[in-house]
């Protein structure tokens, strides 16, 4: 057994709905949180910053005798995993192969689409890891920058939800699609919207579902489940401004959390 | 006379709609733009993190012998144009005094309408402004976070960028203003749908208009125009990703713009 914490981080709220598989999934481990609120959207922003970023923030988890690590951001996994995993010598999960390994034993049809930030879309991880595991499966792909915006703003089930979704899902309508990748932490808040565009048909697949079982997995295996009678006390910082992350971390955990800190992220 | 470049900076591509006003009015001068693209927005940062980012992008600024330094960004202004004229020896122009000036002068009914980032209408700093120069006047704020977003996308004048605009502005459709100020500079960008949502009655304030005049007043105050007789050489740098920022350049400066160089600007 191993009572040290879990590092998890993202570009800012989206990876909490990670964080509530691992609760779900794992609810004896104590989780350590980093929110880089500062310098939100990673979705724009090159791989060479985003890795740049990403060694920043698990250099800071490191400082917090932490066992694992889980990029709970798409962006960041797709475009740093590769990198952080040469750079640090501690367990990394990231989100993107869970999420691709589901697709692939989802679909039926082998065609799969996937929506994401530009930086993910660009990067190809997602149809590459499919691809991977079965090259006649068909991959489509189209990024999807407001959608991040939207939820931020908890437009979530609006009118202008609605139709920001179909603009960008129409290409989709011809294409048969039977799964489709929501490759971004923050849309699964857009589920339903989503659901509605794309048809009942259309499988939906949460990379963060297996994202938790894979780390349920990999704790099991090297037998370092936390085990404490103690209830885990899980912490949360974030590079700026606690107020809006608190109030939208109450809304995706179902729960209040402890106080927030603000970590000078950019010293790490 | 002064050959030197004045030196404009913005969290991206919005303080452009500020450049071309100053190519405008002073097409003799030389501009150094700086885009922070790896940490926009700004909007919902906090006053600490936008201040700290500005004196970053300043020290940076003054590497490039500039005689003259315009915050072409609304946040920035709002938040840190105080503090960092205390810490720098050089003339520091914003763009929301300007912008207040303006409005102060146009409304003939005393009541305006001011729209901006969370951060900017946080900060008060319009309708502080504007009262200085006349108490009477009433001033009435709504933050609008999803249209530097859909600016960026390039969405400026669709059935969504509308029906935000609506949601957004509908509050001041009972309040009788006759004066709207864009306090955001990518604002302008979606000037028609702002527009034809409040309707022709009501003037619209691009603040970029303003703050060139200033520029232009200060520099001949000081004898300090350039008044060379070979054609300015415009640089523009940024923190991350040129591909983006040079087409939306090309649009919002309505020419192509030479290559843009990026710049680490967590080290200044």
């Amino acid at each position: 057994m191993d009572s040290r914490p879990i590092g998890v981080f993202d570009s800012g709220v989206g990876g909490l709905t990670v964080v509530q598989e691992i609760m779900n999934q794992l609810p004896n481990e104590e989780i350590i949180y980093f929110g880089d609120t500062a310098r939100v959207p990673y979705g724009s922003k090159s791989k060479e910053t985003v890795t740049k970023y990403s060694k920043q923030i698990i250099r800071f988890l490191l400082t917090k005798n932490i066992k694992a690590i889980i990029i709970a951001c798409n962006t960041a996994s797709s475009n740093s995993l590769e990198e952080v995993r040469k750079t640090f010598d501690i367990p990394i999960i990231g989100v993107v192969k869970p999420g691709a390994v589901m697709a692939y034993k989802t679909t039926k049809n082998k065609r799969i689409g996937i929506i994401g930030t530009e930086a993910t879309i660009r990067s190809e991880s997602y149809s590459k890891e499919i691809k991977k595991h079965d090259k006649e499966i068909e991959t489509f792909s189209v990024p999807c920058p407001l959608f991040v915006p939207l939820a931020e703003e908890g437009w979530t089930d609006n009118e202008i939800s609605y139709l920001v979704a179909k603009k960008y899902l129409e290409p989709f309508a011809d294409l048969e699609i039977d799964t489709l990748v929501l490759g971004c932490t923050h849309y699964p808040l857009l589920k339903d919207v989503i659901q509605n565009v794309v048809g009942n048909k259309v499988q939906l697949i949460n990379p963060a579902l297996e994202t938790a079982k894979d780390l349920k997995e990999l704790l099991s295996a090297g037998n370092a489940l936390r085990e404490d009678k103690t209830a885990p006390n899980h912490s949360f910082y974030v590079s700026d401004n606690t107020s809006k992350f608190e109030q939208i971390a109450a809304i995706a955990l179902k729960k209040s959390i402890p106080p927030v800190e603000i970590i000078d992220i950019e010293q790490y």
